[in-house]
């Protein structure tokens, strides 16, 4: 009868304990958990906060109780493992509530510790009032704050994924909100000019959104202030708040692991192979402590995320008990709903193909999350990144419509090793609630395809913005889009269907960066130009993406 | 300089017209089209008659003088091209205002004439008050009949994408419907117990929903009846109703291309290459008029749909100029819009499947659309259909959410070559409001994979139909659910939360079919029974697909 050992009982520890038992019915199953929670809707906190989930009982997917009952796995909550002796295959056990330390034996051991909110050693971080938000008491205690010293202003340091939601929830409650972010742009998995429409939104909103804004210290105000905390912003900026959320990101579990002698990689985290197991043959560790493999450059990563933790836990139950499974890397999917928006991702970002050195190529589209004359179709903005040989290397959108759906299919396409060459011939769901005959996914591989084979070369805001002597940009939108909307400065302006009969206006010794609104008729146009004899590129993306490329 | 005639101004003949002008400023083209119209909404037309698109100009997306404008393409409305002499290059055209015909050379011709509604030669098909929807004229004879003479009751025959579309458009004008469809089901890409959810859909918005109902005659009502047309339905009964509509398929208008002898395929299409070209080199057609080969089977199939209309306009023009790209088989995808249902399919069926006496293998599952604790959720039932070594061979979905975005990502998977194994691993978007981190498609990738490796062997309803005397069936549930929701007659009833204390109560004697609502519960419990020494196989999809499958 194998003996499994499960330190955390979140996420990857609780889907590996229920799919242990499903494999063995006869192992000895036990889940270590050092809070009261396992199992609980990690991912919803914020939303509870906000009030969008009523219910906190909704948030607590299984009890010890129903995990004995269901899965025969004994849950010890408030019960922390403090130490693993290999040699001994044993670790060593402190129940919380009583004080005392035991020992239990293990035929396999799982981590699954997670990762903790980071709380750099700024002055005054211990300070009243300042939270972070990783699990049901740190929920129920910001819960606690809002309900019974109602704060009038509250900050939110980071711009990441719990970030926002907290943001978002706070502001629902109808409370003051400031929100801190040190570099230049939200939610870091996207590049800054998609950041850019989540800023303009989250602006809109009445929230006092601060990028490139740091945290130096925090200090208690004195009785009788205005508000509670004074945040020391940096450059002698301050900001008087009642109420401050941490959140910078997180930092792999990895102190237990460490101390007992078990590798761990470059990025911090704990080291583990395709099998999910550690350096020690007996030992195996999954969700935000473990360090993965990066889906495009096979890099190790940290990807703190709840699918690849849900999955490795299996993964892992199925190794521990003699099988041979293997996690297929990670390429960090991931969404979040800022208002009415949804951003998401998948792959990699420009900024880390940059710091990469690899090479890379990008276009932009803008089209209808479905058909423009069905009602209630939005602006789907998709930037895809690709090899020059056309295979994909990430992906991102915003919009309010249909973004899920859209990196989801790139997902896949990328997993599957597709180019952007396959993405012209997928073949979509198509009637016009839903999507378009071309879907925003072909237009993207069109484009991305026509600028690979040299039919419509493309070019970027950042060819704009260091315009050569020799170069000039053609707006071929019509005049009243430009009064209305704005236009690149210093363009010619002929709209596309006067183009052919006014192609004597155009100079025949420049290049021509052709732009329109969002980057279709600027293909036209280019196409058209191009086989007149003019050297052209198309702004990729159009005047759409240069206003977001060029926000502040 | 190329000449290119294009006949047939919508979908692929457009798309063509204006891919054929990007790649060559200098062709000719010319479009005919031998009605009012070119490039209209085709897909748009039932929701104008709905009310949802409620401008009908939203339909007309382009014009004779726009395409002129922006693509140099002369198009001639009211042109009907007659003939095709092969040898000269030559056709000839009607000019249906005049009344006269003219010749026009080609060096390459493009064939995109579309379909034609089937009109059956019942008696009294021609009827006044009898209508099809294919075209802007067909809609204003629609409007125009709803509007002059309001019907009290109107009948739609078909219960493919037009009949169900129509159906809805009509009951939202508030008009007493009844829809006949001769087979037992509607929407015939999915299967039977699939399109039970939306029978019951249909049947709670009122409608008179008639499943294996011809209609065998069309008789005019004298003046003063209570309605205007009654229909013999076969077996002496009848139907009063005021307006009928026609929707029971299309068939390919290749009267012109099979007059020139061009080579017709198996199903009665105009027979294509990958590069769209026809039995003649100098000729490519493309849409709904021609055969295009099935992504699984490889067989020639009729597929009228936009997307695969639309890109191989795209392709044929890039091949009539020279190039050499390739169509790349159909899958078939589709989705409508049923309520506030959505169906959708890509692939093939299980009637298909059965009728080409293929091995394969279905799992049901019906997860959450996303996390359960986030408000919104609804189940995607979701039918997914594989070959024995795990190659996807189609899918199926219903539901309030997510089914286009489901059914999308398979389409991908399916087409890069993935099987129910690589579904396990798919790394899709999430986030409460978005999905979940097993997603509907990994626990179908999940079930079909234990199901596949022995696991977890399923059974299906038609098992459970027709139970041997050495089976029985146990439902898991508690019994309140039972109570509530109904159950398998003769089934044994232990909750899963109990079953490990109550083996004893089984037969060991007895294979045991075990069911749930879902298939989850029942999966959980087939494992630990089939460890116990039991004969187990679980019921796919659970009881909810039970009473889907079992429906009338």
């Amino acid at each position: 009868m194998t003996r499994i050992l499960i330190v955390g009982g979140v996420a990857g520890g609780a889907s590996a304990a229920a799919r242990a038992r499903r494999m063995d019915e006869h192992a000895e199953i036990i889940l270590f958990e050092r809070g009261e929670f396992i199992s609980f809707a990690n991912c919803g906190l914020p939303y509870h906060i906000g009030g969008d989930i009523p219910s906190r009982d909704a948030l607590l997917l299984q009890t010890p109780l129903s995990f004995k009952r269901r899965f025969n796995v004994e849950v010890r909550v408030f019960n922390e493992v403090v130490a693993i002796d290999r040699a001994a295959r044993t670790v060593r056990v402190r129940d919380l509530a009583r004080g005392e330390e035991y020992e239990e034996r293990y035929d396999k051991l799982l981590l699954s510790p997670g990762a903790a909110p980071i709380r750099p050693p700024l002055p005054g971080i211990d300070t009243a009032g300042v939270y972070t938000l990783r699990n049901i008491p740190d929920m129920d205690r910001i819960l606690a704050a809002l309900t019974h010293e109602p704060p009038r202003h509250v900050t939110v340091v980071g711009g990441g994924f719990i970030g926002l939601e907290m943001m978002e929830a706070l502001h629902q409650r109808g409370l003051s909100v400031t929100q801190l972010e040190l570099s230049d742009q939200v939610m870091a998995p996207v590049d800054r000019e998609m950041a850019a429409m989540l800023h303009e939104r989250i602006r809109e909103a009445g929230i006092d959104l601060r990028l490139r804004t740091g945290l130096n210290a925090i200090e208690a105000q004195p009785e009788g202030a205005a508000h509670r905390l004074l945040l020391q912003l940096g450059e002698g900026a301050t900001l008087e708040t009642d109420l401050l959320i941490l959140a910078i990101g997180v930092k792999p579990e990895t102190l237990l692991a460490a101390q007992a002698g078990l590798e761990l990689g470059p990025r911090g985290g704990i080291k583990v192979d395709a099998a999910m197991r550690t350096s020690d043959p007996d030992i195996f560790a999954v969700g935000d402590a473990v360090e993965e493999v990066d889906f495009v450059t096979g890099d190790a990563a940290l990807i703190p995320l709840a699918g690849p933790a849900n999955r490795q836990g299996r993964i892992a139950a199925d190794n521990m008990l003699g099988r041979a499974e293997s996690y297929k890397k990670t390429q960090g999917t991931a969404i979040c709903k800022v208002f009415d928006l949804a951003v998401a991702s998948t792959g990699l970002n420009e900024k880390r193909l940059k710091q990469l050195g690899m090479a890379y190529e990008k276009v932009y589209v803008h089209p209808g999350s479905h058909a423009g004359y069905y009602p209630g179709a939005h602006p789907v903005s998709l930037k895809l990144l690709f090899a020059p040989d056309g295979r994909i290397l990430g992906a991102q959108a915003v919009g309010k419509d249909g973004i899920d759906k859209r990196i989801d299919v790139l997902a896949v396409a990328q997993r599957a090793g597709m180019t952007v060459f396959d993405l012209q011939d997928l073949e979509l769901t198509y009637a016009p609630p839903f999507g378009s005959a071309k879907d925003v996914i072909n237009m993207a591989g069109f484009v991305a395809s026509n600028h690979l084979k040299g039919d419509s070369p493309i070019c970027h805001v950042s060819d704009v913005l260091a315009l050569r002597p020799d170069q000039r940009v053609l707006d071929v939108r019509n005049p009243a889009e430009l009064e209305r909307l704005g236009a690149i400065p210093g363009a010619i302006n002929i709209p596309l269907d006067e183009l052919r009969g006014r192609l004597d206006e155009l100079p025949k010794d420049k290049e021509l960066i052709v732009s329109c609104q969002v980057g279709l008729r600027g293909h036209v146009a280019s196409r058209m130009l191009q086989q007149h004899g003019f050297r052209v590129k198309n702004l990729s993306g159009g005047f759409k993406t240069w206003l977001m490329a060029t926000a502040e």
